[in-house]
């Protein structure tokens, strides 16, 4: 089968063998998308060597349990050792010993089959599309917000980021009824959000904004993003820090005990919330996907996907 | 009256006015400490330049409540503007338009004299004696931990740095039942916590530890002190930042973000806690009394307060 891989000499496509499912599920891949996560593996983060991706939606092509072949499914990427405290908890994603799908140990689903454990996945309702349901585990790390900070409507929340998560973030957070507020550079960007009702300004416009907001979501996953979000917090303010990126930033520590803000780092979230905005429909996601190609341009597609300007880029084997 | 003053050409002691109380109290004061945030400030952060010293007790020698005439009190260091949101729901902490004494537009307690509020004062109970008093403020910010993160006896806990601030906050956890673990890296400090039946280590030891803690206290002020913090913590642990440091440090955001853990600044507590804290005798004050000198030999207290092995250095007008 094909695979989009991170080697040694960096991207490659190429033929592999399709995986055996042993106790796990094999997965014939729809859809996967493209992640910025992809981008910076292929830079060198994390160190991973294998197939990348971990966005899909997917049939189960085979099974120890018999019943799921055939379901349509997307997949929670952390799988546990199943031992831990953590995964007996029914919560493998902090797992100390857990393979993340195409990050950590385990190949992932820019390719034309996945294996994943049975317990990671989950059905898809039938009136959710494919080019929606490729989005799930994006969406959920946006819900995923809300697991590490609680938001109500009377908060005035910014989100810093107007790229895929920050567009999803902000799209998320003004369904509780909170007041929210996207930063970014591209105003075609920003225009998605508008839509939805979300007030917008460019960074320009909110540099000059200082301690208004309650919560801030950095989704920029820059170093910049990260100062303007300390200098938008009221004191007592909440920063979420929803990017991962690669390298390390500047941070005034002073700033951040005087003013008693909190920096809390945030990363997968459920699947159950993602899928049922994803079944009301609540979310624009069709204004977030920029292009599409075939697995087989997959080298192509990484490099349209780092394009400034250019959101979600989905793969189809 | 004498006064201990930071100036543009750096550390002096003056003699200087008595201030006019106004509608304020004017307080004489009985004895003062030296904190590092004093230090700090005498090497130019927050750009103070008066009268230093935040840490006091006093006797209220004038005010416009002459019920307050003769008490003996100590004094929360922020004055409110009195009026803003916060102000007006009793807490001036973070008042945007406060003073802050010996810290910010307000002279301090290095002196004989000090004017706070009259709503800042809180009268000592009688069984406290001066050389506890004294200790009011810095123990009411290491209960104030408290209130930016819960603490139970179920969790462990790290407390890094065996300075006075340390050794405070990590006597006030383990009052909560919690197994509290001191990594300092002076012997004879960590011996003081040890008599408390604080588990105790060398930052050396506890460098060999990684994730292993649900919440750690970073009282160092430095930036090694703080990569620290970070790697004891267990994914969705919080460090709670203590220490108010010039400059700024270098954080990996992808790591606080892949093992979401919450960074939380705090800085001022409230004193009621800390009174009854002192009241019980529940805490070894003594212990971290290193030096007492009269007010006129302030400089070289200073010096002797920002020397190693010094713990706390008190001055008597």
């Amino acid at each position: 089968m094909k695979a989009l891989r991170v080697e040694k000499r960096g991207l490659a496509l190429r033929n592999v063998e399709i995986p055996e499912r042993g106790q796990e599920a094999l997965v014939r891949v729809l859809l996967s998308g493209i992640c910025n996560t992809d981008l910076e593996i292929a830079r060198g983060y994390a160190g991973f060597k294998g197939t990348i991706g971990h966005e899909f939606v997917g049939l189960v092509e085979d099974s120890a349990d018999a019943r799921l072949i055939g379901q349509r499914v997307v997949g929670e990427i952390n799988a546990g050792c199943g031992e831990c405290d953590l995964c007996q908890a029914g919560d493998p994603r902090h797992c100390p010993r857990r393979t993340v799908l195409g990050i950590v140990g385990r190949d992932g689903a820019h390719a034309e089959f996945l294996r994943l454990p049975l317990e990671n996945l989950s059905a898809v309702p039938d009136r959710i599309v494919d080019e929606h349901a490729v989005f799930t585990e994006p969406l959920a790390a946006a819900c995923g917000i809300m697991e590490r900070t609680s938001i109500t409507k009377e908060q005035r929340v910014a989100v810093i980021g107007d790229g895929k998560l920050g567009l999803l973030c902000a799209q998320v957070i003004a369904l509780t009824g909170a007041p929210v507020f996207l930063v970014g550079k591209h105003q075609e960007k920003l225009r998605i959000a508008e839509r939805r009702g979300i007030e917008t300004a460019t960074v320009k416009k909110a540099a000059k904004i200082k301690k208004a907001f309650d919560v801030v979501v950095e989704a920029s996953g820059s170093g910049s993003g990260f100062q303007m979000g300390i200098d938008l917090l009221r004191p007592r303010g909440v920063l979420v820090l929803k990017s991962t990126f690669h390298g390390t930033t500047e941070m005034n520590a002073a700033s951040i005990v005087v003013d008693e803000i909190s920096i809390v780092g945030s990363r997968c979230g459920r699947y159950a919330p993602a899928l049922d905005l994803l079944s009301k429909r609540a979310i624009d996601i069709d204004s977030l996907i920029s292009e599409e190609y075939p697995l087989r341009d997959g080298i192509h597609a990484m490099e349209r996907a780092s394009r400034k300007g250019v959101l979600k880029v989905l793969l189809r084997p």
